[in-house]
């Protein structure tokens, strides 16, 4: 949420002579998306008619080794007409540069804003742009081990330590424990796996009143449980910001959304209660570990994880009733 | 240089229904500037032919009171024909509003780049537009205190503290201590003042090539010395980052370019070394409080005061042949 690395504008203007481009006319930093520096450009355009991108820099938490998975799936997604922004190749073909010594690609811009509070016509609309993705993936060839799935969380929890965890509510750390366990041992690894998006927030998805117009970050796509996917949805979108429960037509509406475009077997449909508990643990654990490790003073925003932890104990308490 | 108020996406589309700008196709939250929140926006224009510009929240550092002055400045001289972005009037005629319990503005965006190694053909053009501004500003009614003059540095070098001091570097408290008597006792006061920008550091100048498309963040432009501001943007344009001399052609240039559009007396060139050393002594001071202020650890750039302590020494040593 920050920009790490600033870029003299005669070297962002020479790293653009390798596209067919145009000129560059603005840059901006802005403050947005996992920990990548990004620029906001416009350039004269290839036809001269203006045309806009996010210059994207990728600081250590996005491996290198990843990019071309990361930049194959945005490729395959927008061929397949989501509205996805593909990175742009170079004159040379190339679509993963280097710039002030970090990997970088030219992304196209894409038009809409990140609602905060959905309406039941937005979580209808996103989730049908979910169906629809996992449609789309059906026949992409790569894969991507979730190096924050479930194989991950015992060891985040313990990363975090007793004393962390206390901190932060007292208690958690054996709560925390407890559902871990049962998760695990409930979890099923049996239900059809595909490449997910993983982090499908309402920050990443970009809308024109009720239309979807960009699917951003895929930056923790990874394969796994198809449906995990949703779960994760249902997670980010279905809640007031303080982790109580939204109206409860939201969470309904991204269900019904998502099999506008995708089926949802019955297991599946079993399986979301847990792989929703299993969405909170992750998000819960992150936040808590970014939380203990980022001094109160810092100017980045830590964000709660008790707000993951107050919608992990609705999903307890609720169970099945929670995706009737 | 970060969002330090996070707007939701529906507020926003709320508050720029008070315009006449049409509706909001895009929102990037954009790292620059001093300590204000601000927003690249997108909408689909008055016209329906999209409009862009930037939102400002201003946060503590920027007094409110202050506000009706830098927004008539900037209508003054955009209504004279200087690339300067005049803030928008609301449909009830109001250019401060309120948005996130702050004061906020909605400022026509320009297009353009900061430099970060001008060229002299770059800094002849940004010195011309000095010179274009403080024409323009000759009969311009108000006025504001420079909260940043000569009369607070006495004050901002002791809330630094000599231990602060030290921690920069040994002997700079001795050092600052007895240059800014110096200077103090040596300050030009008859010479003819007006409103001056204050802060025309490169980032400040947006150009296109060698052309001026945009002066920005007036926000400590004041009342003071006229030729103070080119002595402040000659300390700012003519080093290198690390606060050794540039190609002396820049500085030259600069001034030449200032005297293509305003006159520079005699006395006034005579001031420029000594006026030059003040703005050394400003601008080390705000960055050493910040320095001294700021964890290392903290996620904002500390911007080092050396750089100005080294261009400080600079124009001790080199006298009036600086300005030669």
């Amino acid at each position: 949420m920050a920009v790490y690395t600033h870029v003299p504008a005669e070297v962002m203007a020479d790293f653009l002579a390798g596209y067919d481009v145009g000129t560059l006319v603005s840059a901006k930093g802005i403050a947005e998306g996992v920990e990548n520096s990004n620029y906001l450009i416009e350039t004269s355009g290839a036809d001269g008619q203006g045309a806009r991108f996010i210059l994207t820099l990728y600081e250590k938490r996005v491996a290198t080794g990843d990019l071309p998975f990361f930049m194959t799936l945005l490729d395959h997604l927008a061929a397949r007409g989501l509205p996805v922004p593909p990175a742009l190749p170079d004159r040379t073909g190339q679509v993963i540069r280097e710039l002030m010594r970090r990997p970088a690609c030219l992304i196209r811009f894409l038009p809409g804003i990140s609602v905060t509070h959905p309406t039941a016509a937005q979580a209808r609309a996103a989730g049908s742009a979910m169906g629809a993705m996992h449609r789309a993936v059906a026949d992409f060839p790569l894969g991507r081990a979730n190096n924050m799935g479930l194989d991950t969380w015992s060891d985040m929890l313990s990363r975090c330590g007793h004393a962390g965890m206390e901190r932060i509510a007292p208690g958690l750390w054996g709560q925390m424990t407890a559902l871990l366990r049962q998760v695990q041992a409930h979890w099923p690894h049996n239900l059809p796996k595909s490449v997910i998006h993983a982090d499908l927030f309402p920050d990443n998805v970009l809308m024109l009143d009720d239309q979807v117009t960009g699917l951003i970050d895929f930056y923790f796509a990874c394969t796994d449980i198809r449906v995990y996917d949703l779960a994760v949805m249902h997670s980010a979108w279905a809640f007031a910001p303080d982790g109580t429960p939204a109206d409860p037509a939201i969470g309904q509406a991204l269900i019904a959304g998502y099999e506008t475009t995708h089926g949802l077997t019955k297991a599946e449909r079993a399986a979301l209660p847990l792989l929703a508990q299993g969405a909170c643990i992750r998000f819960l654990l992150s936040r808590a570990y970014d939380w203990i490790n980022t001094p109160a003073d810092a100017l980045v925003t830590r964000k709660d994880p008790l707000a993951y932890w107050h919608r992990l104990e609705w999903y307890c308490a609720t169970g099945k009733a929670a995706f009737a």
